[in-house]
């Protein structure tokens, strides 16, 4: 089963500046295989199901452990469909041509 | 890892009635052994993180598979915290002592 | 136009335990006359669309002036439906009474 | 008070299709003057406040009444912060520019 999720970790009292967090957390998701995107309130992961709810595991694993994070707040957006397989680009494209009619 | 989600599946394209979906789902997530608790915007999961999120996925898997449901737009938020452990019971109740003072 | 909102307030980097934040929110909300239902994850605020959107910034403004707070991150869940009014309490009922059957 | 939204509005019940509704509310939000970024799960919308939430309020109005959507379910992440403004760009520009250290 495929898979686009929208990934917003947020941790929690850690200072105001989350970027050194996300980057680390892009790593992680880029190092996995799994193709991702940024945008200003989170990335969105595209995958096999199980492989992309692993690295998401291993991104709070890693901040927990290797970057001392107490507590973490995620919010994921979870996007399944059988009618027809469509990248995050080809959603974007579907409405830009709507915007242009 | 301990988590807590806060897990809203929404079947898009099925009519404005979900709640035979969300039933559906809180039966496979109670069968799987985990503590739930429904609100009236989504359902309160607690568990070991390996068993919540297969769950998560059985949920859509049977959604798509046993009630041909096209398309599903899920929202998940996820708490993981390693200084205490709380359940969502004491999550309320902290604020509730905090609104009594 | 009546609404049911889930809205989840986070304050990040004012240290882990985020109740005190909460529960300032909740009398915000309270003193606004709108029904509020505390979870674990958040608050259901059930009312008139623009007298819970008023509260909703009044919670940030408060935040941000009366407790100093630098950063906010607050995820709303917004619902409305043309076809019935129905409460927190009997969307929660409808999902109940289908998984006693 | 700036406020910084990533806007989900998701009809329930009205086919598996959602592009139409949301180019119809990408052109309530452009015409209300406010900056709007696309991405694969929502819209990015930047400006005022009051104005942001007043073009959030149409859109699900417009819905309702023009498009005739029955239910409406939307997401909604709010960032408002007093130390300094941030554009969207700059946002993912910051952690784009620790990835390429």
């Amino acid at each position: 089963m495929n898979v686009m999720i929208d990934l917003c970790i947020v941790p929690i009292g850690e200072g105001t500046s989350l970027s050194p967090y996300i980057a680390q957390c892009t790593r992680i998701l880029r190092s996995s295989g799994l193709k991702t995107t940024l945008h200003p309130f989170g990335t969105i992961v595209e995958g096999e199901w199980d492989a992309v709810f692993a690295a998401v595991k291993q991104c709070h694993s890693y901040l927990h452990v290797a970057m001392d994070v107490v507590r973490i707040n995620t919010t994921i957006k979870v996007g399944t469909r059988t009618d027809k397989a469509q990248t995050g680009e080809e959603k974007v494209a579907s409405v830009e041509r709507l915007l242009k009619k």
